[in-house]
């Protein structure tokens, strides 16, 4: 059901040829109301696509009324006739929905570089198909539409009592071809205010979506938006609406992980008994971008001295010397030094957890990642655009 | 000749069992002076091997009468007992060559953890043995006993108006497995001050070593040291001694950077019109860690969309839409969109040339890198210990 679990929701995908193997590519999610609250996190890339750049000032005040998503294209560094296809789509599904075109967010995803006169008219046809289409069961086809090389579809729910969050992702893992990785969208028929709806965004995401890491190449195309329509006439705790968003975000972030391109092994990797979260966030991504610590997860080799030697390049508080290192549940390295063998250490199976201890205060982050392997360098070098 | 070139040097190089293939493992190369003067520079990785923890402290002086160097093991990690190897290789070279501990220079490289009985055993004997096989023509066996992944040797010499500089390097790229990577020993006959030899060694590494990053990895165990004999009684103007000893840096730069374990491309990654020196380092260097970048190039793919994703998570100062991009000579972007086909782009050859204008004011940097290959991720997964 993915974005159509909520009440006050309809979505559709559609095929338009985007995609050369003719499955569904362009998706319409439109919010019935009877509120119309957004809120959306961005890419933190300075190099920004097209419709990042026109939908940052869409959420600006608070009102979605619907998103277009297209696979297929990321409309990234094509210009001024890019910008003006993003606006064209926003301004095509207003019409047919009867709302105004500075509240129907885009998305777009695909090879940079991508936005030509065909890709805008396979795009404006994929808004009128989209549209005519709409349904309160079509979450699933959407969530199909927005696939790249995602070998799956990626859709969570979590039901509440009388009041239901959905979302639906595309992106395989981080480090999709072209960059164009991570689409999100998340509806609800929980009844909220614009800045509740941003808040409990900002924080659902940055200990979920920010927190995943796959390859350290971030995205010009990533977008995460968040509809409510109040069509549930529930409003909830803060926190209560906070920690289910957050399942739901972390739920999609998982399937994110677990269909990176080429990856062998998921691997979490958490960080305790650090001086601050910062410092836990920072010490976990050090690790998460060490290709030669992420070279060796490929190869089932527990190389403890591959992760102490990237958390050294950062600044966090802790002494080299005293910092423990657990690999599935063996203690490889006790205070900076060598414990268990290696031997005792199974990474075969795909979930991989590392635990780095501080052991300086009580402060604790999870990042997950992947591991780099020659299915990961096949599919980000062979790729024909 | 390497670091046996200039007037006063000594050196050796020999077998001791640290390595499996019975090759040479134990380099000595020591200054027979009329000066001692010495300066290094090290890891900037807070994970510091013993041996870098014992050599800060003696070149602190700017004296350096010797410098052991083995391969086989990194005696990173390895605890009390590994300073210990440490301290007792500097005394036993002491010992026999009639010199003070604390002016002897050890350096280690191979797998981290790696520092046992049987370990500190074969160093202590490749000293002596080191020792007695020192000759002024030992300069070639040197360079061959401090190799670990290397495919060859790495050797310089410039020769001046009656004095010369020389050096040897090891190191597979910045990402030999085990992360003890890139070790250097440069020497020179020039008359220097222990001020103007640490001036110029940093001032030349800064431009050359400092600007190579084949994966993004820091090593615990890198370290450039440099002796000066005075033996040619010569003293020369400060840029005139700085430009050549840059140059010889530069020489090992590339020859590292030529050998970096299983890349099939060598990458110079030129930035210019940078608004200042930093800007263009931190460009280059976003540029030379993205590994959707280092795939393309590894697939022949002149993906332009991957180097302004790259650059656009930098601070620098520039507009992603006023950057151009050329590849081999061909401008595929052009203020931030396509300018030329992928298909006028060949990129078959080893040596890859990188441009990023940035447009914005004089500065300019470079930085060495390597592709991200199948070969890279073979040599790192399946490395056994």
């Amino acid at each position: 059901m993915s974005v159509t679990a909520p009440a006050g929701f309809e979505a559709a995908g559609v095929a338009v040829g985007l995609k050369s193997t003719g499955a569904r590519d362009v998706a319409v999610v439109v919010n019935r109301g009877p509120l119309k609250v957004g809120a959306a996190v961005f890419t933190s890339n300075r190099a920004k696509a097209n419709p990042i750049l026109w939908s940052e000032q869409v959420v600006k005040d608070g009102v979605v009324e619907a998103v277009v998503l297209n696979s297929g294209g990321a409309n990234c560094f094509t210009g001024s006739f890019g910008f003006q296809t993003t606006h064209q789509t926003a301004e095509r599904a207003a019409e047919l929905l009867g709302v105004g075109a500075g509240d129907v967010v885009v998305c777009s995803t695909g090879l940079i570089g991508t936005g030509d006169e065909v890709f805008r008219a396979k795009v404006l046809d994929g808004v009128q198909q989209g549209v005519a289409a709409l349904s309160a069961a079509g979450g699933e086809d959407a969530s199909l539409a927005i696939m790249t090389t995602d070998s799956k579809p990626k859709r969570a729910v979590h039901v509440g009592d009388g009041w239901t969050i959905g979302g639906m992702a595309k992106g395989a893992g981080m480090l999709a071809p072209g960059l164009a990785t991570m689409l999100v969208v998340i509806t609800t028929d929980v009844v909220l205010d614009a800045a509740e709806a941003d808040a409990a965004l900002r924080a659902a995401t940055r200990v979920s979506f920010d927190r995943l890491d796959s390859d350290g190449c971030m995205s010009t195309n990533d977008q995460v938006t968040l509809m409510a329509s109040g069509a549930s006439g529930i409003h909830l705790p803060a926190d209560e609406f906070a920690a289910a968003l957050t399942a739901v975000c972390d739920d999609l972030a998982a399937q994110l992980q677990g269909d990176a391109e080429g990856a062998s092994h998921d691997i979490t990797i958490r960080v305790v008994n650090a001086g601050s979260e910062d410092d836990a966030v920072a010490v976990g991504r050090s690790i998460a971008r060490n290709n030669l610590f992420k070279a060796a997860i490929f190869g089932n080799d527990p190389n403890w001295g591959r992760v102490l030697a990237a958390i050294g390049t950062t600044d966090a508080a802790f002494d080299p010397y005293d910092v423990d290192v657990w690999m599935n549940g063996v203690r490889v390295c006790t205070a900076g030094g060598p414990d268990r063998p290696r031997e005792d250490v199974d990474l075969t199976p795909r979930a991989t957890d590392l635990v780095v201890d501080l052991r300086v205060g009580s402060a604790a982050a999870t990042i997950r990642t992947n591991d780099l392997t020659h299915d990961y360098v096949h599919e980000n070098s062979a790729y024909s655009s």
